[in-house]
């Protein structure tokens, strides 16, 4: 036994491709599975193949469904005149979760990034702007990241937005809660003071 | 979507089960693998269920096996009288890229450890003792790790095989290749000087 058996080599090669697994972590996955009970080998299997076979793009807003429309864009109680921009389909979770926020979402599938050779066309801004034409949408709000990524990609959909009837919105850029003023960088406090709100009315 | 789709929790569960993958890390492969092409999550599921019904263990020394014996112990040309001791199948692997031995293994399937509960008898020591008796085995090195279960463990298996009549060997215990001896530590400074080697004979 010069080499380990082929299968456990095969499997070792797969864990491998995981994103910040090396060959040696993928190896310690390996051996600790081998010392479990098959059925736990066969659980992981399971769950991978069962959720390869169930989780496809919603037909509208391309986040996780199990059907062709997601939870969100099938529930009738949310409004459907305002969209939430996102870059990636698991950014609507973050924001589900501030519980905020009643419209529908549209996943682009990525930031515009000129240097990992992403393009606008690559992104699903062509399916926004005809999700917007047919559901007399009153407001998008962007919300990709506050990075140059994320920044480019947001000024290009609002330029692309600019011959629709529609207000667009960018999320708030300042100082996160519990941030310390003294310590924040500057782009970020000259965002703050850009970006403030009255918060009396004389 | 207050939550993600069922299919993908559960993934994320099953990932979190690995050895020193927390949520936040299994959620990451999840939204990986979610990120790839199908056929790369069925690759890893095949993966898994092949290793799972083609890897059994050895039926003569308990090391990783393809079929009812394992490559080391249907080889003919290995020698059948000498027996070296491992803790774990993965042990083998290391020994057998010294190709200094051309012996036979027995893996025991851990150590003795108190703590953890783990007492001689859930080790397969009676295993090895049978194996010695049948094959007519002139030596049997002890190669479990130089620690306190290491070294508890390997005492345990010399006494248990004083009734038999075998040379029972210890691998050596000293300084590593580009040690320090200014940084070694006393045990293993002591255990060098202890095991001091002859190197000319007058």
């Amino acid at each position: 036994m010069k080499q380990l058996p082929k299968p456990i080599q095969q499997l070792i090669l797969e864990f491998n491709k995981l994103p910040g697994i090396g060959s040696k972590t993928s190896e310690r996955f390996v051996f600790y599975l081998l010392s479990q009970p098959k059925s736990e080998i066969e659980a992981l299997a399971q769950s991978l193949q069962h959720m390869s076979k169930t989780i496809r793009s919603c037909r509208e807003c391309y986040t996780y469904a199990e059907s062709e429309l997601c939870s969100i864009c099938s529930d009738t109680q949310r409004d459907r005149t305002i969209f939430c921009v996102v870059a990636e389909a698991r950014d609507v979770l973050a924001i589900e979760h501030t519980n905020q926020f009643k419209g529908l979402y549209h996943v682009l599938g990525g930031v515009i990034n000129h240097l990992e050779g992403i393009a606008p066309q690559q992104l699903r801004i062509n399916e926004l702007l005809s999700r917007i034409e047919q559901d007399g949408v009153k407001e998008v709000i962007i919300a990709t990241n506050p990075d140059m990524e994320g920044e480019t990609t947001a000024l290009y959909i609002a330029q692309q937005l600019q011959r629709l009837p529609v207000i667009v919105t960018r999320i708030a850029r300042g100082l996160p809660v519990g941030a310390d003023i003294e310590f924040a960088d500057e782009v970020t406090l000259s965002n703050a003071l850009t970006g403030r709100q009255r918060m009396q009315t004389p």
